[in-house]
């Protein structure tokens, strides 16, 4: 690739893997990277760019005329990554690309996706998929799949509909080789498949596909309508990126970082929350403050300030993660958080009792049955309790008012029972006192 | 279901999926459940099996004698499915339950697939695929197709062998349907498909399904011959269960606990978390007591203890999370271990500055510029660099010991940087007093 032999590099680039192509872009400067780019035909060259990183894509597509982009890429995506693509865009590229993209039906269906969230089954489904008629012949259908498949990728299953275009059913691939017959479809498809509706949030998706084992899903509209399906390489993606995320949030990175991004890049997720925890600790110093003159006369009540903040904070952790990830998984739901809590209370007894009772003794061998042994473990009692509660309480309030859970498994949780010790820990010690 | 009308209960039961089924099973008193569970063929039932809970599945399959264990479910189960089944028992009941599988051929395939190590692409295969020769012709594959695929769930992919069984290429079923022709297989297959050895660790799998966007992937052994093949369902929990580790791991939780799981189960996974912080709270006192005199002369310094645990705890677990999703995810390599480092370095020298900063113009205008407003901000400065580097190291470290680096995000590096905040915080301050 260095002497830019040209013969020799497109005849390696042939064998290569788009993904494997986008990784060696990745590692080559602009100046390479085009001449490579250059070598691949247009649909090797879009599934290359899909494969690219968010930011590497965004920096590549300013360099090129948004015609190009209609006409190189978008022609040669599935509409779903073609969707993903545009949205990437500003609005007035959009408009631009959209108007400059030949096939009809293809833009089309691009506008109409568009219209859909995000966030939803409609966001993440594509409409390439081979569609028959219920009443239809098994020759018949294999005579339709022909034209339709010509030039899709890969088919896993056939929808079937019916004349209003509802979806009745799906007919594995496989079922077309091994048991070709031929009755109608209606007779031997596999009825009441499992779907999805346009606006189920992603999430539900995901659960969909990891309960039933799929490989893909149909989409259907409110009155049951075919729309478009969603494959399982798009789900796994979702579900990789979801699990990060909530790690992200609970570890105080406010975006998604990688270990490759910039410096600028990784301070601007992670300096946030150390800000908050800055402020936290500062309101810590100034509810201390008012304690002083207790320092003074018993300086022991001091050397016990980190093991109270840090176990509360422990544990308000533990709390909310269990929370989060259960409404994640779909193992929990909100209609059961009465339980939830009940439940919860009776791990925290368990947990305060050891602990309180474990550094009661600790301290009683250690400064003997005094004032701040008692309120210590008393502090520490009292600490374990409201943080389990309260890291239980607060991510289900949130997914009640529909916030992510996932924000309160992070810093913020950890410095608010850090707090609330250090008013537990000194309000009891000046009651004791 | 409550009045144990069978016909009824049959009918509904009938168009159900297996997870459904299983989901509908683990609401119902073990009485009940039975009562559902006789009602299904045993086909439906090994997938329902399949579909519980671990939990659940072996509080079943303690009451039910070993031999209709291998007839009514092994027999029924895809070899993966199977092995993961046996492997749960205990060995006695294992070698029991091989010696009544009646079909000899998936009794030696189970017997093989018990040899890998759980945690390998070996481990985590089936034996269920349609194979063909890369010198049949279309016709001919299509024949043998029918007959291999007979009790075959699911097909995507066929498989290519050479005659002494190496892996060649695979053929997209859709081509059999779109493209049929009556040339050799070997002239219309696709060449070199990404393949998986026999010994690589599940995330690499899981790393190739997500980078290659797969459905399936082919396993083969060191000499290339086709052993096995994984689906991407299986490796679909993986990745979930893997980010759910890290996740946990992170949050302080010692096993997979569910919030569905016991107060017991729970307690036990959280538990032994919290005495570890309890012993690095009790060892923070140990070392703030050697200061006590200070406290007394100069109580402010008490003010400040939970910002500059809370920070140095902050911090180190924003920079190990960085390090261990990297090391997850495939987008960092020990090799790069300097490089990451010194970047490290890089984001903590403007942290490490602008909290410090902040944290001195603050309390110099509460305190005035005092011994204390300045040795806070030195040790802020130090822990934040400190806690920095430590959290890149550790988790890097373990790595390169083949330890779980997630081990390290948790409560131990907060803990970690929680004592070695205090001991660099006293140790400024009495230096500076």
């Amino acid at each position: 690739i260095d002497d830019k032999n040209e013969q020799k590099a497109k005849e390696y680039l042939k064998d290569l893997h788009p993904a494997d192509i986008a990784e060696l872009y990745q590692a080559l400067n602009l100046d390479e990277a085009e001449f490579i780019y250059r070598l691949l035909d247009s649909e090797k060259a879009a599934d290359v760019l899909m494969e690219l990183d968010e930011d590497d894509r965004k920096k590549l597509l300013k360099r090129l005329p948004n015609e190009m982009i209609a006409k190189q890429f978008i022609d040669h995506l599935d509409t779903d990554d073609a969707v993903d693509l545009i949205r990437e865009l500003d609005e007035e590229a959009q408009e631009e690309i959209l108007s400059h993209i030949d096939d009809v039906e293809q833009a089309g269906d691009i506008v109409d996706l568009l219209k859909y969230d995000e966030d939803t089954a409609g966001g993440l489904m594509g409409t390439e998929m081979v569609v028959v008629n219920e009443n239809w012949s098994m020759p018949e259908c294999l005579k339709e799949m022909r034209i339709q498949a010509e030039d899709m990728d890969e088919i896993y299953y056939v929808y079937v509909v019916d004349d209003d275009e509802r979806l009745k059913g799906v007919f594995p691939l496989k079922k077309m080789i091994t048991n070709p017959s031929v009755s109608k479809i209606k007779h031997v498809m596999k009825k009441d498949p499992v779907s999805v509706k346009t606006d189920t949030p992603i999430e539900e998706v995901a659960q969909a596909f990891e309960k039933y084992d799929l490989v893909a899903v149909p989409v259907i509209d409110s009155i049951g309508r075919l729309v478009g399906r969603i494959t399982v390489d798009d789900v796994m993606d979702e579900v990789r990126e979801q699990a990060e995320r909530e790690y992200q949030l609970a570890s105080g990175l406010s975006q998604d970082v990688e270990s490759t991004d910039t410096i600028f890049t990784q301070t601007s997720a992670r300096l946030p929350w150390l800000l908050i925890g800055m402020f936290g600790g500062l309101a810590n110093s100034v509810i201390l403050g008012n304690f002083e003159a207790g320092f003074v006369s018993n300086p022991a009540m001091a050397l016990f300030i980190p093991l109270i903040g840090g176990t509360g904070g422990n544990v308000g952790i533990q709390s909310s993660a269990i929370v989060v990830q259960g409404l994640a998984n779909g193992s929990f739901s909100l209609r059961n958080s009465g339980k939830q809590i009940l439940k919860e209370l009776g791990v925290a007894l368990i947990n305060a009792c050891m602990i309180s009772a474990l550094v009661f003794v600790y301290n009683w061998i250690r400064m003997g049955n005094n004032g701040v042994t008692i309120s210590v473990s008393l502090s520490l009692f009292s600490v374990v309790i409201f943080a389990s509660i309260f890291g239980t309480i607060v991510p289900m309030t949130l997914e009640r008012f529909k916030i992510d859970p996932a924000i309160a498994t992070g810093p913020f949780i950890t410095i608010t029972n850090d707090i609330i010790g250090m008013l537990i820990y000194m309000s009891i010690s000046s009651t004791l006192a």
